[in-house]
This record gives C-alpha cells, structure tokens and sequence, in this order.
C-alpha cells in the first residue's frame, strides 16, 4: 500500500466524526453513531496502511495498557499486546491470580490503583451472562469519578475485549474485512450476509460474537438473515436492537430456521457455534450456586442437544447456494476431521478461505488501538496526518 | 498544575542533595539523609507535574526493569510497572514458578543472570521476619560485585518494594501526602500523627507499614504517637531508630496503649492492622520446619487474640478526638460492614476519605521512579531540567 | 570499551556478509556460512560496544517480540527479553498455559496469528528428541507462507533459542567468549578444546549444548575433543556434522571416553553433564505413552548408571594437564559442596574462573540481538554505523 493510498485514508477521515469518540469507552457497538464506527475503521485501517509502508505510529511517549483476562485467551491477548505496542503503550496484565482482587477489593478502589498512568484498559469477561458488560460498565465509571475527582490525571479508555453482549473488537473486524471484499462500507448496503449457527462438539461457547455480527451489520443496509435451530437463541435485547438497526440504515434483519435458507443468494456467510441463551443463564447461576453436579448434568444435556444438530455444517454443496459468498469466521474454527470428528466446518470449505480467514483476524490489533486511540485524543486524524507528514521509520 | 509550578519545583532540587544517591541502592529510609529523602521527594514531585503538564519523562531509551515479588501484589507490581514505563524502561518479572531459581540456583548467580541489561531490580520480599531485608542485600551485593568486575556494564538500583523491616515505596508516598497536606515538608514540623494498631480479621500482615512510618515520620519533626495493644509490639530495632530520628529532628516519639490517647489532638492518623512481631518470628520458624499443624494453630490462636481487640477501630467519634485529622491508609482497608464484618475502619470514615486516600497510592509510581532515577543518574535535577526546556509531549 | 574501537568493530563488519542472513531464521548454526556467523559475532560484538559505550541501540520504533518456552528458564528468558528490548520490541510470551493452542488449535493458524506486529519469535523446546527442531520448522513455516500471501506484512525472525539439536544462542556466546580470550576468531585455528561429559546427580539434560559446541567450535579450525563415558553418546547426525566441519575448516575432531585424555593440553575445557541421547528417545516416547511408571524406571535406571560415572569430574588435577586452559560452562552448573554433594565441577575451580563464566553468559542477550537484526533488515552494519554516527544516548 503506497504513499497515495495512505493520503486518500486519511482525506476520507478528514471531519469531525471521530471527535466525539474522545474520552468515550468502547463497550458497544449500538452505542456509537454509524459516523464513529465509521472513523473507527477507518482510523484502524490507516494505522494498518502507515505499518504496511513501515511508517512509526508510535503515539504515546510512555503509559500502560492494562488487560485483564477473566478466561484463556490468545488472539485477542496478542491483539491487545500488539495494539498497545503500535501506539506506544506498555501492556501490564491485572491477572486475578497473582493480584489481591481475589482477597476482596473492591472493584471501584482496584480499577484506579492500577491506572494512575493508564491510557488503556481492555477487558475480556465473556463467560457469565448479565456479567461481563456490568463489570467493564463499572471500570469505566470507577475510572471516570476518579478522573474527575483528579486523581487520575487522564481518562483510560476501557475497550471491551469480549463481553457476554457484544464483542466490538471482533464485529469492527468482520466489518473491515467485509467492506475491504465489497468495495467500502458503501459497498455492504443490500448485500446479503447470513450468521448461522453451527454444529460444534463443544459447549458454551459465547454468544457475544454472533450478537455482535448481528448488532453490528444491520448498521450498513446489509440484509442480514440469522439462522439457527430452536432453542438456540440469542439475547432478545439484541435481537431488538438488530430489528432497530435494520429500519434505521435501509436493510433487513430476519430469523430463519435452516442453513439452506440463510445460505440462499448469501453474499457472506458466518456459520459459527453458541450456546442457547436460555443455556448459559442457568449455567451462570449454577456456577455461582457452585452446584457442580447440576452443572455437569448441564454440559451433558446439551452436548446431546447439539448431537441432533450435527446437519449443521457449513458444506460446499451449502456454499453452492450461495453468490459465491465470503466465508468468515472469528478463529478457531472447528473444522470437521481436522481439528474434531466432525464440527462448523468442512475441511474444503476452510481451506479455501484460510488467507481471507487470516486477513479477517489481521485487523484486530488495529481496530483495538483505534479504539484506545481516538478515545484518548480528541483530534485522531490530525494526530496520524502529522506522523505522515513527517514520518519516522518504524525500523530506523 | 502549570508550567511556573514545575520550574519552581525545579529550583526547589536543585543543589547537590540527590548526587550521593547515584549507584546506590534504596532499601532503608533511615539510611538516607535528610536532604537525600527530600531530593527523592522533591524527584518524584516532580516526574508527577511533568506527567501531568503532559511533558515526556522517558530518560532511558532502553533498559530492563527486573521485578521480584515473593507474594501477592497488584498495587505495588502496578506502581513498579509505572514506574519503569514512566522512565522508559521495560518490565520483565523473575518469577520463581516460571524460572530456575525453584532448582538450587544461588542468589549470587541469578542476580547478575537477568542483570545484563537491567537498570532497576524492584523486591518485594516481605513475608518473613529477618528474610526480605537480608535477601536485598545479596543481591545488592551481588549486583555491586558484578559491576566491579566489569561483569555488567552498569549498575541496577536495588529498590525495596517492601521487606521484613521497612517499605520506603509506601512511607515516602505518605509523606508526600502530609506534605502536600500540610504546606510542605517544612509544614510537618510538630504535627501530631497517631500511628495505631487496628483490628483486622485476618492475620499476619506484615509490620513494614507502621514501621516505616514511625521510622521516616521521626525524622521531619513530627509529633510520632505509636498506639498499640499489649503484644503487638514493633521490631526493637526499629523502635530504637524511631526515638533516635525523632531527637535529632526535634520531634517526639512515643508508644502508647490506647487508640484514644494516640488520637487526643492528633493531625493525622494511620490505624491500620499488623501481626506481633514475636508471632511473625514464631511464623517463620514455623514455616521453614514446615509444621503444618502448628501454623495452623498459631492462626487460630493469633486471630482469637485480635477478636479481643475489636474495639480498636477508627471511628467518627475517635476522630472527632483529633484536630480534624487526615485519615491515611496504606489500602486495601478492611472497611467495617464493607470488606468485611468487622474492621479497621468504619465506612463513613473511610469514604469521607476515600479522595485523599486514592491521592496518597497515587504518588507511588513517582517515588519508584525517582528512586531509580537518583540512583542511575549522578544529576537527576538537571537531566529533568533539560527535558522541561525542551519538552517533547507524552502524547505526540 | 571507547569510540575507536566501535569504529574498528563496524570495519570490520562492513562486506555482504550478513546480508544473506535477512529474512532467515536462526535456527542451526551448520546451516550458515562461516561468513554468516562471523556477521552474526560481529553484530553481537558491535552491539554490546555500544551498550557499553551508552549508545542507544533502539532500532525498531514498536514491534513484538514472541517468546515461546517449553519449560522452565530464567537465564534464557531475560536473554531474549533484553535483545527485545535493546532494539526496541516489546515481549510478549505465548504461554500455553493460558492460550488457547492446549485446545488444539493447529501450530499454523496460532503462529500466524500472533505474529501479525511481530519482528521476531524466539522459541526453547529441547526436551523431547525430535520434536523442538521440528517444531520450529514448523512455526517458520507458517509464518514464511503467511507473509508470502500477504497476510503478515513483515516476516518475523524464528530465533531457536534451544532445540532438541543445536543451542545456537549459547555456542554463538561460547565462540564470542572463546574469542575474545584466544584474539579474535582466527586465534582460535588450532586451540584444542575438550568437550567433555560430567557427572550430575540429576538426569535428563539436554544434549543441544555439547551438541551446539560441537557443530560449531569445528567451524573455526579448533582441534575438537568429545569426551563422554561409553553409552553417552550425541545425535549421530550431529556427530557426523562436526566431522565434515572439521575437515573443511582444517580443524579436527575426535572422540575419546576418557576426561584425563581429552584435557591433555587443551586451551579450553567445557565439562557438562547430559543425558544419552538413547535415553532422551525412550524417554520421548515414554512420555508420549504417558507410561509413568516406565518413565520412573528409566530416571532410575540412569540415575543409577550416571552415579557409576561420579569420577567424571573437572578438578584442579585435571585442569592441571591443560595449557592453563579456560574453563566454559553455560551455566548453571552443579558444584561440588556448594549447589551438591558431588557434581560436574569442583567449587575451587569454579570458583577461580567465576568472573569469566559470567562474562560467558553476557554475551548471550547480544547474541539474540544480532540474530533478530540481521534476519529483520538487510543492511545491519550500516544501520548500526547510522546510530554510532548521530548517536542519541541509551540514558537522555
């Protein structure tokens, strides 16, 4: 990507659209105004652009990224590291292991302690349903009235890693990779995209990421069909705001029952695992009731469910249905008799789209740091132009 | 905090107190002068403008940050973090789990293995009585002969982020607290500060805290009221050093037995938990014979000691006793029907605080850093000078 | 170590040698040209000068530095975290422990998609006969592909920082620490060194150092002495590599089953203790079976053989045969009375060559560093003359 590109990015970014993102969190998608989201993507795609052409980004002079990670993780802790790195951010984990939150703190007192010289921190808490998004909802507001009270002398940007709602760093990603494949966000409007559930021989597995694709491209006038089997639905709040999304930009938003449906005249595809919602609220309150033998009797009931939904599968002869569509997925995927028996995915239909898959997962590091970056400088745009303007080379 | 307050802070470091403490090491307050821990103060005063004007601090362009934290910790593992970040220098943490130490390596060797390119070695060591301390000095010792021999090509500033005896990191934070509270560190001179045992429903917190606070508040002319129950006593050691500083400062130092009588017209007052010095002892011994049982029952024993003391709380109506005192904690407090049933604080008093007290933990990252300053470079004053005159912002 | 000699080191370096290193991996040093490695001692060298000389060294602006440890290290760790830092990457550790490949994600799709901001990727994994190597061609692999379909934007530098075969960070920092006491790589033609089996009363360590010695002490026309007890013999393969080296340096080398022979006048002594390479397959195999109890078995069975062997000692009698040779070890190495009972080496001679052995491991975090440099940017001598000509300093 040469000189005029990056110049054309940064024109299109010109405008005050990304100034209202300054000293906002990034916790959902529907909260932001389609021009964010927006100045989002098209910060993270010239931070991409300017590290392509081996242009130094490095905005901060020193501050702490702060991650903390209430499950494994490794794409998005790297995601996270990375992002942190290009801006110029150090990452320390809050790991509740080795940290004293397990002895008691608060979350309000321990929030401030470790962000006196914070400029970020990205929370993932995907586990629990009506968990995850209060705690990161509560972070911000601890960081917030210590700002205010002027005990921090900046506001960190806190960015959702992945809640049990919504999972913006991923859907942002989707979204570049979508409309780098159909020629801009302009490009999406009445392109059909179906979000199906998928057949995995695991169990709970979040919903945040099809809640997220769902929330996030009803927004572009894409027409977008959700399909899965009974019993396997998403958080009614979000199907709410989808239908809402929908009207608003021009699309579509429907529910369908079968793969094939969805998969019909699709110009992207999305077949990926969850667990029922139903499923993973009563999983929560057996594991804060600590009833282990009813949670094991869970796990088995619905891998069983599962079992009858083995059909589910993202085919070649499903992929014939469609218009030639984009196959995407957040990673890992199961692949049938490559990483299990039999899984989301077959083996042909993954391979051919191993590249785009990657490319797909490639903007996250991106889209993480313009999230932290246009949340902590009122002015992004101006900021990169500068760098631009006279750049440093990232290797001297 | 604007740019005339930074330049008179400038004026206020400079002379030639802060250049004996280049090439040594920070593990005892009371083995500094007067000037020295005023130049550390007036340092990390200093680094927090600049920080807050915006200006960048990063002195090293590169340089390890060696971390050793022998128990739980995110507070202080944050502050060190900071700190390091806040000069430019990069974190790396000797875990003993993750590295060889657990088989058999000597002190020695270890210290001077992950010191090839280190500037600062941060410990926290605080567990046992007459361990933390001793272990510091070896690997200062270690350190020191290593530069000698020309086996490292500088010398790494041991910090003591908390040992056996003292805790400098947190004393100092506190003082900047009172001095900021109370004009100035010349302001101290006569003030009444009760330093009080408090009920806490655990056990074995380590005596570092009150200890480094009677032994660096003695030494500004303060009017040092130690209060504790029967039992509860200091080390001996420190209690000399206290009455030693207080005469030589022209302040007072005295032990008391009662909370009330320590807060009788205090100024400010710092009632926090800890463990009798002679069942740290007997814990120790204890732990490395690995008697299991009797560890157990001193437990039981020393917590059924404290439950008689319940009634050594601070609350409303023992501040009302003071002279509208400043309320300090070192945090996390047990919080009275907060954190726990029963405590060392009540609530009201702890949120009617809650601001100053976020204050006092915040200066923390700036004391680590000007202790590692002052010992790496002979002229910390004017390096910060030349970064003032010809500022390059934090954030570019 | 003062400017002149800086500028004679960068003379010296100048030529294309390294440029064939750029976008390489390193990780067998009988995979490189004697050129090659002389470019990769001579970037270590001219690095480490400047370190010394307070030259900032910081070449790359933001960047990630992978590091991937198959089991425990401290020494290892902070080589590759101070090589990151000395040119600027910032480390983040892949742990298996927390990630998400123990879920059986594929080696491919992880190494790409944590690689997507990184410069380099430093792996240890020795333990297992077979695998390490493999494993790390693996990972190069991956990541050659992705940057060849575009998907990383830059080809990430495997450095093996220990494999089942070659240990090539510590047989660089052998040579560079042979060179510098016997005048230079050519002062080494002719040096007799004995590379000789030690009694340990552990088991099960790695072959990849004597092996790493003998692969490469042979490129440099040194008369190679391999002295083990019957039944401890090397990889094969690597045997025969030290052969064809010897013979194409006009060095030599041989085997012999006696310590006392081997040491008769040699210049250089490196005594170490390691497993039969016998062993370490059935023990791989054993572990795969997950056959606990034959694994115990083994471990018996061979600490029993090894104490057979406790004469196998480096004692002052037996240093006493040599042309008052140097004493090596890459540490940490198991003294008599002092980490053992009875060990590789005895404390007098330890103790007397201590400053040295030190100095041995310096060179390692250098080393690291050159490896990552010459593979990153094609020109590394001229970069490095750029920054001695304007030099910013490490410390502002």
């Amino acid at each position: 990507m040469g000189e005029p590109d990056i110049k054309k990015q940064l024109e299109a970014l010109a405008g005050d659209a990304g100034r209202s993102l300054f000293g906002k969190d990034f916790l959902l998608t529907w909260e932001k105004t389609r021009e964010e989201l927006a100045a989002v993507a098209g910060t993270a795609g010239l931070l991409k652009s300017m590290r392509e052409a081996g242009i130094g980004t490095r905005i901060f002079d020193s501050g702490l990224a702060v991650s903390q990670f209430r499950d494994n993780s490794t794409r998005t802790r790297f995601s996270f590291a990375s992002a942190a790195d290009l801006l110029g951010l150090a990452v320390m984990d809050l790991d509740e292991g080795k940290s004293q939150i397990a002895h008691g703190e608060t979350v309000r007192e321990t929030s401030v302690m470790v962000s006196f010289l914070a400029d970020a921190v990205g929370i993932r808490d995907d586990l629990f349903i009506g968990r995850g998004h209060a705690y990161m909802r509560e972070v911000a507001e601890a960081l917030e009235r210590a700002y205010r009270d002027g005990v921090l002398p900046q506001r960190p940007a806190v960015v959702n890693l992945q809640s049990d709602i919504d999972h913006p760093t991923q859907s942002m990603s989707d979204l570049m990779h979508l409309a780098s494949h159909f020629g801009g966000l302009e490009g999406l409007r009445s392109r059909k995209i179906a979000v199906s559930w998928a057949y995995s021989p695991s169990y709970g597995k979040p919903l945040s990421v099809p809640q997220g694709a769902i929330g996030l491209f009803t927004r572009f006038g894409m027409e977008v069909v959700l399909a899965h089997p009974e019993g396997y639905s998403l958080l009614p709040d979000v199907m709410d705001i989808a239908r809402k999304n929908a009207k608003e930009s021009g699309g579509s938003f429907r529910a369908v029952s079968s793969m094939e449906e969805a998969f019909e005249g699709a110009h992207a595809v999305y077949p990926k695992s969850w667990a029922p919602f139903a499923v993973m609220e009563e999983r929560t309150r057996l594991v804060e009731s600590g009833d282990k033998r009813a949670l094991d009797d869970l796990e088995k009931r619905c891998l069983a469910e599962n079992a009858k939904r083995k059909s589910w599968q993202c085919t070649e002869s499903l992929m014939a249905r469609t218009r030639d569509a984009l196959y995407l997925h957040c990673l890992p995927a199961d692949i049938t008799g490559v990483s299990c028996a039999q899984g989301e995915v077959e083996a042909g239909v993954f391979e051919r789209f191993r590249t785009p898959l990657y490319r797909q997962a490639g903007y996250k590091p991106y889209v993480v740091a313009a999230m932290i970056l246009t949340s902590r400088v009122p002015d992004a745009a101006a900021r990169l132009a500068r760098l631009i303007e006279k750049p440093t080379r990232r290797i001297a």
